[in-house]
């Protein structure tokens, strides 16, 4: 055991303790953590590459989120940008700073929810840095990953008359985040799930797969929110998209936690990010096979809408029948 | 022109358009920014992966640094980590987060440092996330590289008896900090050189590959000072090491500035990191080789001591015959 707070050098022993375990099981990871980079084996081919930050008081708040919540979600992060691609996510770099020293207890719950999240997907730790901050805790994690044999799926690759799909349902982390904000033990435990789709999202690797095997033509991750992710897509592949409000599949839970709140949940399912959800658009006949494989496997998707060309704009119909235009809605930092 | 102050997505822009001229030279590069990961093209065998971050009141001050400098600084970083295993950087991704609004100049300034750094060693910015951070500037590089066909040299494999060498000298880095922390516009223009390798720190790539064609038994670069750096070396190789002030090789400028001062320039050489020179172990044969190779192009290798079993300890012969244990030298965060 250390002493209660811990050197650089021993939270980087701690973390190499951790990631050695998870290393014995990989044998293409040749060397992780304790030198200047690490090696992996890759058989050929393309590699996926992708790096997500979070910041304490930007992204989470440790009066909301344990340490353990906080290495899930960082690591939550990183994976999802690969499954948005269609990828496999294979190694994981963490860049970990921080302005106050950690103990041993600290430093083992951050690496433990960030290592079992990407135990869910085969995916091992395999090196980083430490560093202080001046101001709070930050992980700046990076993921490599195998792309999908019929390739990666762009953001720029949408057809008019393409459909909408969406794996899940969006809004649930931001509801979460509004329940844990509230800091009322009483709603808490009435809607447990939203707290867990706040603190521990589930990135759609296994979705991802499967959308790009069936030849998807653009994807991305809801992680900024469904209105401005759909419409990352719009803008790269130069069209417009309408989208219908009796479509979405709002989960129970956000519909019960509404209601009982007196508030209109599409502000939280168009808006909200940090779902993790997959949005994507493929050709009818793409649309259907995805369909099947997701539904085989337990995975909900549901058409949202269609692409349409750039001149009609971006657009979702109200339950009212009115049109919000989708530029409105959504989270931008320094908007 | 965009209005002062940028959007987020207005800063991606500037850097997807920056990062785009420079990926036309890379036909390897198959995505680069505009989606959620970045794809490149590896003829197969094993990776190199390192990540590096850089924060401000940490590891920069703007009142000494440019933004060009910063940027400089951070790729720098990065692809040290990978010249100290030997390697060929491949292409980099950057996190860059700031809590205070950029402008159009300030994120073009930044990224020209960036990318001027990468293309002395023909490496690409492909992707990367862009975030609001709490407090100060800070970025996170990830490079990917190509190791050596002979393998990688790590930090572990040092024998008894192999010579240590270094590349250039070290300590100029720290002596350049000085001179900006002083603001004596005096001091920094009778001493150009130092504040330069402070500023414009320029990585060992070309010696790495070297090093490691010869054989090198172990490598690191002289991020963290060379003291620390070597007691790296010598905690994976399980050894000691003896070094010997006389052989150390101190740069004329920093002899200078320490006569000026009234300085021993001991502490800046042994302590002082962020000179980015490759320290290493290998057998005289070895050695041999890598002084010859690194003399015909110019880069200056010194012999500085020798690996010793780990029950002789690790210490530096001082002028006087006094030793110094080299564990009492040098840097660490929360020490």
């Amino acid at each position: 055991m250390f002493e209660e707070y811990l050197t650089e050098r021993q939270v980087i022993s701690i973390i190499r303790e951790l990631s050695n375990e998870m290393a014995e099981n990989y044998p293409g990871i040749k060397i992780s953590i304790g030198d200047d980079a690490a090696l992996f084996h890759f058989s050929g081919g393309d590699v996926l590459l992708t790096t997500d930050c979070i910041f304490e008081g930007i992204h989470f708040n440790l009066d909301t989120h344990s340490l353990s919540d906080v290495g899930w979600k960082a690591a939550a992060c990183g994976v999802s940008d690969i499954a948005a691609m269609g990828g496999q996510p294979l190694c994981v770099l963490m860049s970990l700073a921080y302005s106050e020293p950690l103990s041993e207890e600290q430093i083992r719950s951050l690496l433990g929810g960030f290592i079992e999240m990407l135990e869910t997907c085969n995916c091992a730790l395999i090196g980083g840095d430490v560093s202080r901050s001046r101001s709070g805790l930050s992980l700046v994690v990076t993921v490599a990953g195998v792309p999908h044999i019929r390739g990666s799926v762009r953001r720029s690759g949408a057809k008019v008359g393409d459909l909408i799909g969406l794996t899940g349902h969006t809004g649930d982390s931001a509801a979460g985040l509004y329940i844990l904000s509230k800091n009322d033990e009483k709603l808490r435990a009435r809607f447990p799930e939203l707290v867990e789709s706040h603190l521990r999202p589930k990135p759609r690797v296994e979705a991802g797969w499967i959308i790009a095997s069936a030849g998807a033509s653009a994807m991305e991750d809801t992680s900024d929110g469904l209105a401005r992710d759909l419409l990352h897509i719009c803008e790269e592949s130069k069209l417009g998209c309408i989208l219908e409000e009796r479509l979405l599949p709002v989960s129970q839970s956000l519909v019960s936690l509404a209601e009982h709140e007196g508030e209109d949940p599409f502000e939280w399912f168009m808006g909200g990010g940090e779902d993790f959800e997959l949005v994507f658009t493929a050709s009818e006949k793409a649309f259907g096979e995805i369909s099947r494989c997701c539904g085989e496997r337990g995975i909900p998707v549901t058409m949202i809408g269609r692409m349409v060309s750039a001149n009609e704009g971006s657009f979702i119909v109200r339950k009212d029948g009115s049109r919000v235009n989708i530029e409105n809605l959504g989270y931008e930092h320094f908007a």
